[in-house]
């Protein structure tokens, strides 16, 4: 299966101005342009743990996989430029399973003119497993690190948060073009993309910055996704319990002085709406204001690796 | 486990200049030097497919997923600078096999100067993976294809061949040094390396280059250990069968014109021997030479990717 695979792969991959030499030789030569400085990262998606192959399809995980990898360039401000894509297939339907799984990512690919620059297959026994690493490109705007918030600094948030489960984690659009526009446009202190939890990344954002955060309960954007799970369920967490830990919401969590997330909030240039939930403040920890101003201790919670 | 083994390798972790930013944040920025240009490879270990943990340890394990890896950028002809490494890991015994893994690719790294620049850890209920992904730089002296290899070149390797599976395939050395050195100081036309065979690499620079490659069996550096694998089985198959198919060997072959191939092997320049078995020929395809100087057809043998 992996010659016809590969030969299929050749076709169906377009040609990339970057890849000086693309997959086919021992390895591929990428260009970088003009910066001799490459952000790298990679996520490792596994069936029955990150998604469920016979439920979304192979197509949807091949999305997710490298959506997850371009949420994290987007995270560090980075511009996407390439990406590898590593697959282990099971045995029945392995062509037909990577070449959907392709389908499902080659679009996102075109989006953000991202080269496919290798990958390798295998075929065996074991479930799916989609490792992909992407190599993207510090700008002149310079990064978005987890360091460098500051008391004082506002909280912004992209988007909407809770109930990805329902359906967002697999196809949601990663926030590059918003990291990238607002690094550029507006000074930022700090960022993260929200992967573990709402309350979980924005505290390890206070943790690596060496400050707090305190976030206002009524201003965090609650998705229709996240009351949905509310409402159906008789666990007994409501709308904001899912916003703040469910995670995979793949918006991003932003650190800006005053001036500039009052500009930010004004202009609202970006394709998705960003909202203020909290300030950073000098007291270490995670802390909900309450109506009357006064702060009180809140547990971060999210997806917790092990 | 996951949080365990991050603390773990954060601290095991050697620093390296070249990481501007290591693991930790959402990706990791890695300077490239003067170069804006970059080779980029991947390959996946899948345990019971490309090693059997029960029988090799996590360690070996580790080591030839690092390893094959940089045998890549060795058959570019690619300085390595930096690695990224996914793994999947079995439930039981999650953190003691990462861990060992590491123990066994790292000593490797430090040898060719090599930053990690980030990986992935997930546990599951599957078996042990391994998916390394490498990145190299060109270098002056330019990169090394498949394709180049011209009608009258001579066919060079490193090393000897066959038996890989008695344990070379777990310890073997990339050729790095043995590339970056020839390529620098002679006149190279086309490399690879042997993983799925040396007839079927062989014919595939053959192929890619448009003409044909006729080698002489007795002009073969056989190894040991296909010679006592020859010696134990009842296949039938010869030590020179093995050396030609087994694959794994991960040594060089070149392409060099005549002159360039005469002053390689006059010099013998680097760690490992190097020996002429044949040439490139025009007409396409794989030959044996016979000793009276005939051209006998040779199917090219090894591990063919489905």
């Amino acid at each position: 299966m992996e010659s016809d695979f590969i030969h299929w792969l050749r076709e169906r991959l377009p040609k990339h101005p970057r890849l000086l030499l693309g997959p086919g030789d021992d390895a591929a030569i990428l260009s970088l342009g003009a910066q001799a400085e490459c952000v790298v990262t990679v996520d490792m998606l596994m069936d029955r743990v990150d998604f469920h192959l016979h439920q979304c399809g192979p197509q949807s995980a091949g999305y997710k996989a490298l959506a997850v990898n371009l949420s994290d360039l987007a995270a560090m401000a980075a511009r996407p430029l390439a990406a590898l894509v590593s697959v282990c297939l099971p045995r029945s339907d392995a062509l037909e399973i990577a070449q959907a799984l392709y389908e499902g990512l080659l679009p996102l690919a075109d989006d953000f003119d991202l080269a496919i620059a290798g990958g390798d297959t295998g075929v065996w026994d074991g479930p799916l497993v989609i490792d992909v690493t992407a190599i993207g490109q510090t700008t002149d705007a310079g990064t978005l690190l987890r360091c460098g918030a500051r008391p004082g600094d506002v909280i912004l948030v992209t988007g909407q948060f809770g109930g990805s489960i329902l359906g967002h984690h697999l196809q949601f659009h990663p926030r590059v073009q918003a990291a990238l526009q607002l690094k550029a446009d507006y000074d930022l202190h700090a960022g993260t993309d929200v992967s573990d939890g709402l309350s979980l990344d924005l505290s390890h954002i206070a943790e690596e910055s060496g400050c707090g955060a305190a976030i206002a309960f009524d201003k965090i954007p609650i998705s229709a996704a996240a009351r949905r799970l509310a409402k159906g369920s008789s666990d007994g967490l409501t709308a904001l319990d899912h916003a703040l830990a469910d995670g995979e919401d793949f918006e991003l969590i932003l650190a800006a002085p005053p001036e500039a997330a009052r500009r930010i909030l004004k202009d609202q240039p970006c394709e998705v709406p960003i909202t203020q939930i909290g300030t950073f403040i000098k007291e270490p920890g995670l802390w909900r204001r309450a109506a009357g101003g006064q702060l009180v201790p809140l547990e971060p919670r999210g997806y917790r690796h092990g």
